[in-house]
C-alpha cells in the first residue's frame, strides 16, 4: 500500500487528496458527515489517485497546476466512495474496509443519500478543478460506463451459465474504467505527449481488470480477518466472479449444489467450495489470468519516459500482483 | 399543465427535450430502460424544462443554440426524475404520478442504480451541451444544495417541534433549487441580459417554494384519485409539511396523538387529522403562504420584457396556484 514514506514522489500529494476530500464531506447532517469520514478515514488504498498523480509526474510539472491534479485525485477517489456505497446497498454488505458499511450502520435511507451526496462531491471537485474542455465528456462517459458496469453485474445475478464474457464486460464498467480514468486524466493534465496518455488509458484498463481478478482470488484464499470483509458473500447475492466461473468450464455439476442454495452459504460449505474451486482449477487459471493482465500493464508501463515516476509506477503495479500470493 | 397546444411558444421544444430524454435512457439493461421510460411516459408535468424555455425565449433568439437549450432542459428534468427515484426508496413510497414507484415495481437494488443512472445521464447531458465554462459550477452547486435540502427533511424527520425556518431550509434545497437553477440557467443561456438572469433566479425560487407548499396543501385537500399517490403518507414516515406544521402552531397538544402514532394512519385517522389541520387554520395559513409566494414572483414576472414568453410566464404560474382552489 501506498504511504508518504514508500513514495516520496507523489506522498505530500496524496495526503492534500485526503484533506481535500474531507473538506468536501463537511455538511450540515452530521450522521452523513460521519458515515464518509468514517469510510474516508478507514484507509481506502486511495489507488485510483495515486495512479492520477503518478502519470501526472511523468509529464511536463512547468504547465501543470497541482491545486488541479489534487481536485481531480480526489473526484476520483470520491466517485470510488459512491459506488462503494451504493454497491454495498444493493449486497446487502454488513462490513466494508473492516468497519461497518454505511447501509448497516446508518440504515438504507442515509445510505442512499450518502451516496448521492458523493456523486454530487464528486461533480463538485470536477467543476472547480479548472476549465476541463472536452475532458468532461470523458468523465461523464466514464461515469456512465462505472454505472452500466453495475447494472450488468447486478443482470448476470444467479445466472450460471455466466461466461468469462459476460464477466469481462461487467468488470470493464465497474472496476477498470475508473482505473483507466485516473490513469488518463493524469496524463492529460499533467501534460503528457499524446501517445503516453493513450498507453496510461490501456495501462489503466489493464491495472483495473488485473486489480478485480485479484479481488476475486483473494475471496477465495484469504480469511475473514485479512479481508476485511465476509468471505464468499458475493456467493449468496449470486455474484460469480473468475475463480468460480473459471472452475465451472471445468466441472459444472459440482458447482451447482452451492448455487443452488437459497440461503448463505454455512462455514462448513464455504470451506468446501473453496477447497472445489481450487481442485477444478479455477483459481490457478484465475491467478494466471491475473498475471497475463498485469505482465499487459507491465509491458506498456517499459514504454513509459523512464525516471522516478515511472520506477513508482512499475513497483506499485508489481505490489498489486503480488498481493495474493 | 403545459401541452404542446396550449404553449406554441415553447411546445415542439418540449417535445425535443422528452425526445431527448428518452433517447438518453437507452441502456443495456432492460428492466432499468423500462423503469426509467415508464417514469418518463407517466408524464411529469415537465414544469422544470418548460420555465428553463420560457426563460430562454425571454432572451436574445439569434444568438441561441437550439440544440444546447434542449439539452439543458433535458437535463433538469433528468435530475429531477433521479432524486424521485431515489426519495421513493427513502419514502418507501408505493406510487408516483399514477404508476408503481421503481422501487415497489423493481425492488429496491435496481431503484438504487437507476437513479444513480439517471445521475450520470444529467451530467452526461450537461457535458454534452457545449462550453457551459464557469456555469458547470452553478449546477454543481446546485444539485450540492438540492442533495442537502433532501438530507435535512431526513434529519428533521418525527421532530414535533419542527420549525416554518427549518422547513423553509428543507424545501429551499429540495424543492426551489431546481426551479431557480431551471429559471437561471434559460435566462443565462437565451442571452437575458444580467438583470433578467437575476429576476429568474429570484422568480425560480419563489415558484419553486409556492410549488412545494402547494403540493403539501394537496395532500390535505386531495383524495387519493385526484393525486396519484396515497394521501398523508408523509405522516408516518415522519415528513411534517407546512398545512401541518402551521396547524400546530395553533394547537399543537390536539395534534400528538397522530404524530405520536408508530403505525401508518388508519383511513379514519387519516381523516381526522385533516381536519385538525382546517379547524386549526393550518390548512389556510399554508394557502396564504403560498399565495405570499406566488405574489412575489408574479410581481417579478411584470418586470421582465413584455411579449409572448412573458405572457405565457404569467398564466403558467397563475395556472400553478389555481390548481388547489
Amino acid at each position: 500500500m501506498l504511504t508518504k514514506n514508500n513514495t516520496p514522489v507523489i506522498g505530500k500529494q496524496l495526503d492534500k487528496v485526503a484533506q481535500t476530500i474531507e473538506e468536501h464531506l463537511v455538511v450540515r447532517n452530521k450522521d452523513i458527515e460521519r458515515a464518509t469520514t468514517e469510510l474516508q478515514r478507514a484507509g481506502g488504498k486511495m489507488l485510483r489517485p495515486s495512479f492520477l498523480l503518478i502519470f501526472a509526474a511523468l509529464g511536463d510539472t512547468s504547465k501543470q497546476s497541482e491545486e488541479q491534479l489534487i481536485s481531480l485525485a480526489a473526484s476520483v477517489e470520491v466517485l470510488h466512495m459512491a459506488t462503494l456505497i451504493h454497491d454495498d446497498i444493493v449486497d446487502d454488505s454488513p462490513m466494508r474496509r473492516g468497519i461497518q458499511t454505511v447501509q448497516s450502520k446508518y440504515g438504507k435511507d442515509i445510505a442512499v443519500y450518502t451516496g448521492d451526496l458523493l456523486f454530487t462531491v464528486y461533480f463538485e471537485l470536477l467543476a472547480s478543478s479548472g476549465d476541463l474542455g472536452d475532458f468532461i465528456k470523458v468523465n461523464s462517459k466514464a461515469m456512465k460506463k462505472i454505472l452500466l458496469g453495475e447494472l450488468d453485474q447486478m443482470h448476470t445475478r444467479f445466472n450460471q451459465e455466466i461466461t468469462m464474457l459476460d464477466y469481462f464486460r461487467s468488470i470493464s464498467g465497474k472496476t477498470a474504467e475508473l482505473f483507466s480514468l485516473a490513469c488518463r486524466e493524469g496524463a492529460h493534465f499533467g501534460y503528457c505527449p499524446p501517445n503516453v496518455e493513450k498507453l496510461a488509458t490501456r495501462i489503466g484498463t489493464n491495472i483495473g481488470l488485473a486489480f478485480q481478478v485479484l479481488d476475486d482470488i483473494l475471496d477465495y484464499s484469504a480469511t475473514r480477518k485479512d479481508l476485511k470483509k465476509p468471505v464468499l458473500e458475493d456467493i449468496s447475492e449470486g455474484v460469480y466472479t473468475s475463480p468460480l466461473i473459471l472452475g465451472m468450464q471445468k466441472n459444472r455439476e459440482a458447482f451447482c449444489p452451492f448455487l443452488d442454495k437459497k440461503e448463505p452459504l454455512t462455514v462448513e460449505e464455504s470451506d468446501n467450495l473453496r477447497k472445489l474451486v481450487i481442485e477444478s482449477g479455477g483459481l490457478d487459471a484465475a491467478k494466471e489470468l491475473a498475471q497475463r493482465l498485469t505482465q499487459k500493464a507491465l509491458d506498456d508501463i517499459d514504454h513509459l519516459p523512464k525516471g522516478k515516476a515511472q520506477k513508482l509506477l512499475l513497483k506499485l503495479t508489481k505490489e498489486l500482483l503480488k498481493r495474493t500470493y
